[in-house]
């Protein structure tokens, strides 16, 4: 696979989406997000997400420029109108927003209704982490997802991550969907003529299938059960209609009804470690439980144990210094959009 | 099944807290807390538990009458010292500080340290919801889970529990161990001389089990995989480690060591509505998404889609009629109990 530069990367997403409309600070922001995505491994939510921010940009759907207004504010917490902007720009806000507020009131959170997609939620918990807070991202997303026992999509994937500092370790930083994968490795699955395993998406038929076509006309299964299940409608609830904002079947998809904005809702948290244990005592048993967790001897099947985003930091170091692999479908988003807008694809390196 | 009356299980068991040397108060929380699991069929958190906890009043582990002490206070969050206590009282007297802290600042969070076993966290988040406010709450426990990829355990079954107001329709309750099953549906299997399904448990060898004697002595697996195993690990950190409690292998198990104080930590949350879209609006929307998702067509092999929490709120309302049908671990704790403190064993209904 060929590798491409971060700050290659970067430029060009940031100016293509400049092109569209986007005013500079906003571009620059998207596209770092999205960068970061790739540099941690997680394509589905890399560059190759550009395509359809910019169409939506130019759609009208995104609105550039859009300020996060103040709902409502009580100190410690802020419900927001993304007024249709850019999700990462809106989710980055608000969750700076929310580490202010702890840093007074020991926990802020932060509501953002009228968003739109707002892509890898590890990228706002590591934005906390960095100014040495805890941080916790929820957001809703478009119906995917099969509640448990139900033959028809209904709940978004409606992903979670919360980010702990650590000391010397990286830090812990969980990010996942409440399905049991992502639309897009469905989507992957379909391209390559695979089929899914057992367990990841129903049918339209509302029965169990391995053939992503059919799972793509139906529905995907929550992770974990009734637990995954119960997990993502608390997500709808407390991103989406706790907010203000859309929720389940009322969002508009990502990938339909361009020029609609999606209407997403998000929720930004972080705890201010000195109201609680102490940063320095925070870093230090962590980094402790890191290594314990680390050393734990492997079961059958496995070489070691990784904590969570522990292989996304490791590719990130990686990638930083040898180039990021992009797959197949992310570099051909970037052609594109370079003959879209006129530019020249990002080369890869040497 | 015998059936019991709620208060007659409630009389005895507050009694024999109180002749344990409980203060009155005290007693009749703990004995609430552990009757209203039963009401709900939760029963391995139900009054099953008075055996070990009276144990631990006698042994002096947990200690009667000890205050909720506040280490920090920051106005939305209190960081607060149990001295010991009953994990119940803490837990309650949090929740309700949580609740009042958010009336005035949209939040309140909650940390608790130097705890013990708290008992079914949905009595918690009931409380809140009871107040007009969301509620979470989650706890650390002692270590009986292999983290994803390990084969020893290392974290607890870590719960978390979410609770939010409805209308009409019961309040949306998760309540959630964050391993395949509780240790007691294996404990339970072993009694019965069953196999346990594959996916619950390790071996003392590392190795997949459905043996429960193998299981008891290796470890419990998380839900979900790596996800389940990532969130037990956040559940850990934000409910132990944030709160200077002691985490993971820390932790002193319920049924060992009964001299010693667990040390767990908890953390409870409140979101006030009206700091956000308004309890008005939650309500309805909340009614709305319910009804929604009952009315979906259900899959394969099931009758009918379950709202988190409402198969337990189905059973509150027929067991308080109807009364509770004990299972027979906790009919024999009950008649022990009456043994050690010179009671009438509660009788069953008719």
């Amino acid at each position: 696979m060929a590798r491409y530069r971060p700050e290659i990367l970067r430029r060009f997403v940031a100016l293509a989406l400049q092109r569209a409309g986007a005013p500079e600070e906003e571009a620059d922001l998207v596209a770092d997000a999205l960068v970061r995505a790739d540099l941690r491994g997680v394509h589905s939510h890399g560059v190759v997400r550009a395509g359809v921010y910019l169409e939506r940009l130019q759609a009208g759907s995104i609105r550039p420029g859009a300020a996060l207004e103040v709902v409502r504010d009580r100190g410690a917490t802020v419900l927001c109108d993304a007024g249709g902007g850019f999700g990462v720009v809106a989710a980055c806000r608000a969750m700076d927003l929310a580490v202010q507020r702890a840093r007074t009131h020991g926990v802020g959170v932060v509501g953002v209704r009228n968003s739109n997609h707002c892509g890898m939620l590890a990228y706002f918990v590591l934005r906390a982490v960095s100014q040495g807070a805890v941080g916790i991202a929820l957001s809703n997303a478009d119906a995917q997802v099969a509640p448990y026992g139900a033959r028809t999509k209904y709940l978004g994937t409606n992903p979670l991550s919360v980010g702990i500092p650590a000391g010397e370790e990286p830090p812990v930083v969980l990010d996942m969907a409440t399905s049991e994968v992502a639309h897009g490795r469905v989507r992957a699955a379909a391209l390559r003529g695979e089929r899914i395993p057992p367990g990841w998406a129903l049918g339209p038929d509302g029965r169990p299938t391995t053939d992503p076509a059919q799972a793509l006309r139906g529905a995907l299964l929550p992770f974990g059960g009734a637990k995954g299940s119960g997990l993502s409608l608390v997500v709808d609830v407390l991103a989406g209609v706790l907010m203000g904002a859309r929720s389940g079947p009322e969002i508009v998809p990502l990938y339909e009804g361009l020029d609609r904005p999606q209407g997403v809702g998000h929720l930004l948290a972080a705890l201010w470690p000195e109201a609680f244990c102490g940063l320095e005592e925070l870093r230090a048993r962590v980094d402790g439980m890191v290594r314990q967790v680390r050393a734990l001897p492997p079961a059958e099947g496995f070489e070691r144990v990784w904590l969570p985003g522990e292989l996304e930091h490791r590719r990130e170091v990686e990638y930083q210094q040898a180039g990021i692999p992009l797959p197949e479908e992310a570099v051909e988003v970037l052609h594109r959009v370079a003959e879209r807008f006129g530019m020249t694809p990002p080369e890869a390196v040497g």
